[in-house]
């Protein structure tokens, strides 16, 4: 049976193209791999596959037992396929911390601190000399440009600004107006319902003795989210009371001027205004320069509830 | 402050040597490192330092709140200096399975299913395109003979075998030759007491709810050991005392012949007869073929244990 590579719940766009890019390198490597996801595509996902003519993967809800597996972009158990403690992890490609992660035995591990698993696969096909397509050039163009939001993010590295010279041409488009279309596809929140809001873009990390859901919306218009914040109040209060969070944090981030509101519930919300040197109005603060969950939502609020 | 590198506690060649390997590489690199080890040297390690006339790493005991540091041939917590949680872990070169291992923030994670660190550190001088001295290449050719006990173990994989082979004209020994005189250095049990014996090259594994301790050692007499089993149970025991393992087992491998007999003791000591369709008498049994800890001692235990 072939090998399935995915990336995390509530898939990205790096965690999509990453899953695709890597099935292709392990393809041509003569590997039987297959790509999979485990959600479903957000809009800027849809662009990104839509400009390039590159199909979806196929949805898996969970994997069996003994199942030969390859995770990309994440490796956090509790982000993964369900059922992901019984797979055979054979390899991980992931630029995350590592946490809530274990193995009966010996595996490949390739993690580096850049700002997406794109930029990582690049440099896997350089070292193995395999050639790259229109299609996988512009898959990893857009994942890099997703997860920097066009460089502008902190997580970004020269790293991921080299690997996305080099795949420009490649990939056939300017990175900064492709960029503003693909980033734009994704940022319309009206037709999505709050539900829709909570889950597309959300993870769970246990920090200590605490549970921390932290969802994130990417928008071009931070007003259209906060109009409907009784809305969402209630939906994320129920969430809490669902999957007892300690806190739940709903970070929207101003794509094109990097910096985002958050609301905070749960029983520790009060670490945010710590966390961030804030004061919470009705549960909401404003986040002056903060767009990355990875780092800076994350180890703020790690810090402070520690 | 440099950053310190080390390999597990109760050093064996590939941890001693892996450190003082990965420094050159760093250092190389323009990275302001240094090996260290996390205990004393074995009689194989020692002799393999002397022969190519490199200093051991500087001893340490544990690492302060937010020392900057590299893990090389381990990851298991367990199995790290005092206090690791609390250090800045930048990178980690390993080659075994992961657990008991978090980090905060993103990290440099190579870690590769082959059967000794330093075949990983030979890629990396090719990959970076860094010339490997003498001394390197004596000690990643130690190590390696010293993992894959002279290519005989299971762990062997057709890297190892290849770095070897590339290795042993840098090194300029014959690596037949020098692996047996090598491995006989470590191989005298006369002079150590049993718990020499018990603590050399000893690991702890968590196992599900149940913690299991297991020593190793490497022989060419094994009858030399069982001689002192009665001295060897009582220390056991009193080890099993101490720090409430589950179960205990000294492995005792006879790496010229390529198999192994064990000690079992604890309450869960029935579970090695399961583990390799064997039947304990007086708590010990043989062992056809048996020679790796981490591809047949832990795999089959744990499976057990399951």
């Amino acid at each position: 049976m072939a090998v399935k590579i995915f990336g995390h719940q509530n898939p990205d766009t790096d965690t999509i193209t990453s899953a695709i890019v890597l099935a292709d390198i392990e393809t041509k490597l003569g590997n039987d791999v297959v790509a999979a996801r485990l959600g479903e595509l957000n809009g800027e996902t849809q662009y990104a596959l839509d400009h390039f003519g590159v199909e979806a993967p196929g949805l898996i809800a969970g994997v069996g037992e003994g199942d030969e597996v390859i995770l990309v972009d994440h490796n956090e158990f509790q982000q993964s396929a369900e059922n992901i403690g019984q797979a055979n992890i054979l390899k991980v490609v992931d630029h995350h911390r590592i946490a809530n992660f274990q193995t009966e035995g010996p595996l490949y591990y390739r993690a580096e601190p850049v700002g997406c698993t794109a930029t990582i696969l690049h440099k896997i096909y350089k070292e193995k000399d395999l050639e790259i397509s229109r299609e996988m050039a512009g898959l990893m163009l857009s994942a890099i440009i997703s997860d920097t939001l066009l460089f502008k993010s902190p997580t970004t590295t020269d790293e991921d600004v080299e690997a996305a010279r080099a795949l420009q041409e490649t990939a056939g488009v300017d990175p900064d107006e492709y960029g503003v279309e693909m980033l734009k596809a994704g940022a319309s929140t009206k037709d999505k319902s709050a539900e829709a809001l909570l889950t597309g873009d959300a993870k769970t990390f246990e920090m200590g003795p605490k549970t921390t859901r932290i969802a994130q919306v990417n928008v071009i218009d931070v007003d259209e989210v906060l109009e409907r914040k009784t809305e969402l109040t209630e939906a994320i209060q129920k969430e809490i009371d669902a999957e007892g969070y300690d806190l739940f944090v709903l970070v929207i981030t101003n794509i094109l001027e990097s910096n985002s509101s958050v609301i905070a519930l749960g029983t520790d919300a009060g670490v945010v205004e710590q966390a961030f040197d804030v004061s919470l109005d009705e549960d909401t603060a404003f986040l002056e320069g903060v767009v990355s969950r990875k780092k800076q939502v994350v180890p703020n609020i790690t810090k402070a509830l520690g």
